[in-house]
């Protein structure tokens, strides 16, 4: 009997940084040991109830298929919720409706780019970023922001010279995760210049449109797409704008009409998202507006108390996060990762630890972000200053064993 | 200004041959015309009531994630439904949910082979099989099956002399979309056997365990599991059993660790598939065995009526269909897929026509099955019975134009 050897780029797909400490705070739990959740960005926020009045009127049966491109009534909604949004031009061929703004990365990366091509991303970068190019076989060609300076753009001359006959595209995430970093009009110019002189797809992860602080606002993709539709392509989610990430929709936007037949073609072949989720979340458009700004003040509020109680702590180092609910920090240890093992294994202040993500899983350069932590803001305010107090007493105790 | 080029391996995914005439459909609708669906198996038995109460009673509020390998509450279902089968040495950690049956496939496809290895199937075989082939990289070695003997297994030495260095795998269909097929213990029982000798993975899509006819039992890859443990893997739906095809839910099902591990991986990087369709597919505990009995007797009764409405029909090729609820009809024409269009363009009889998909789609090599067409006999007996009328009137119609 011969034994059958598993491929080689399924050892190449990386775990989640964000969840592979699970094993630990999961036993912390067992103990009766309260932990605060700074690691993952899962919302407290309510889910509209107007949303959920679509369950608990559910009157369809069978549980039928909806359409590869998405359910209808979803693909209308999301179509209204972007000329709100200010961009008229756009329409339902413009949309691809996919299983969670994962799907549309992935679909994306699938199609600019063959087995083998460069993207060029900027690290830190959201970790599963790296899941995606694993499974879709594309080398990222990563251009370090540093922590400096708020993790913004390098100069034009910087991202230009890693530019090879590989590279297919550029692809951002603004606001960022796991930065909280909001890229300037200044920045966006920059980088459609980029791709323009070079024959380049951008492709725009904006799952964070709406969570923008300071008066800031938020320079999309979408205001370019009338200037480069073929090159332009917008991911998207519904997870955090509607605290749905438990439904898994996203999108896929894109005014170029071969890209968007390629993906439904793709999208044929997994046959649909889920017909509940869709018929649930198109009822964004009885979603009043307050809601949406009411998230973006509490995210607001949030990021306020964690700035203040962070930059308070000798060692620490965070930049004013401008937007999305995420922020890198850097500690005063050596390995991020054995901190974050501490808090969950050793550390207890009144029986209660945090759990935060080691950065260096956001990083493609190995060895990077080693000192440094990613944290979630989306806990309630008093869960957050108390987290804060704890880290606080943690980085002491731990500095001093 | 560049442009900006799509990839290659873009254009190589497929397009459903199960939904592109739909525009064709579409545009008889929109004439008034009633289209009987034997294109698509999207079933009318009605979900479970117990399932749809999990939707009105909904309380869980935000919609948040769910864990990456399941939701816990869900992959206990599963578990219990193995151990009902009767495979009582499965436990949770041999068992990954998935997005639908289709992310199953297209895990199992990227874990056993690498970009530009082989895999052996036997066509005709499930059209999207074919897409899952072309975003994963991975080439297909089909062993063609005839109409004549129902689609049943060659030789072994007609499938061993196919694998090469290359092959990884064996992926098979019981039963068979769009075949009917379902293979025997001695077929079962050669397959092991081969991928024993030569160090391949066996991967079953059981997806239609249940719907079997004629007293015969249907022989799972699951009861070979324990013989080879490190080779097996088994692709599994709810879509069809519960009838739940528009809740994604899927299930990969291996006792290899290694592979489980790496499949986790992958499903970590997109994060989780959806709570509320989990929670609500949970319930199949509480999902009388009546219910599974009932569909089985309802599709076996159709089965019964296409049969013998079909293989009186002048030119027709049937096999008797064994399994699942497709099957490949060879007709009295020279190119099914203009018959399809004709009877969705031009014939009405009484202002109603059927839809069928050409089977040249559910085919690995070009050409091949070009008088066939599949049809899923997923509509109640009345409209199945004046389907096979349409069908008889406009074969007559065609020849004679």
């Amino acid at each position: 009997m011969l034994p059958a050897i598993l491929s080689d780029r399924l050892a190449h797909v990386p775990a989640s940084p964000i969840r592979k400490l699970a094993p630990y705070a999961n036993e912390a739990k067992k103990q009766g040991v309260h932990v605060y959740h700074l690691n993952i960005g899962d919302p407290d926020i309510k889910t509209s109830e107007v949303m959920l009045e679509v369950l608990r009127t559910w009157n369809k049966n069978p549980i039928a298929y909806s359409q590869s491109q998405g359910e209808p009534a979803f693909i209308d909604a999301i179509n209204w919720y972007y000329h709100e949004c200010g961009y008229p031009f756009i329409t339902q061929k413009n949309i691809q409706v996919t299983t969670g703004g994962s799907e549309a990365i992935s679909m994306a990366l699938f199609s600019v780019a063959n087995a083998g091509d460069e993207v060029i991303v900027f690290e830190p970068l959201y970790a599963n970023y790296n899941s995606y190019a694993a499974i879709n076989q594309v080398q990222f060609v990563s251009i370090e922001t540093m922590i400096s300076n708020g993790f913004h753009l390098p100069k034009r001359n910087e991202i230009v010279k890693k530019i090879t006959k590989k590279t297919k595209a550029i692809f951002i995430c603004t606001p960022n995760n796991p930065t909280g970093t909001v890229y300037t009009k200044r920045e966006m110019d920059m980088l459609v210049a980029i791709v323009k002189a070079h024959g380049l797809f951008l492709l725009s992860d904006e799952v964070y449109r709406e969570f923008v602080y300071d008066g800031t606002k938020h320079v999309s993709l979408l205001s370019y797409m009338q200037e480069i539709p073929e090159q332009a392509i917008v991911l998207d989610s519904l997870s955090k704008r509607y605290s749905l990430c438990g439904a898994r929709l996203g999108m896929l936007v894109s005014l170029n009409t071969v890209l968007m037949q390629g993906v439904l073609r793709i999208a044929q072949g997994r046959l649909s998202s889920g017909l509940v989720d869709q018929l649930m979340a198109s009822k964004l458009t009885k979603t009043p507006k307050s809601y949406l700004e009411g998230i973006q003040k509490e995210y607001e509020k949030r990021r306020n108390i964690l700035y203040e109680g962070l930059k308070h702590i000798p060692g620490v180092t965070i930049p004013k996060p401008e937007g999305a609910f995420y922020t890198i920090v850097g500690l005063p240890v050596r390995d991020a990762e054995d901190f974050a093992k501490y808090l969950l294994t050793t550390f207890r202040d009144e029986n209660e630890t945090v759990m935060v993500a080691p950065a260096s899983g956001f990083y493609a350069t190995p060895g990077k972000g080693k000192n440094e932590i990613r944290i979630a803001y989306v806990l309630n305010v008093d869960a957050l200053k108390r987290s804060m107090e704890i880290l606080k007493k943690a980085l002491v105790c731990y500095g001093s064993r």
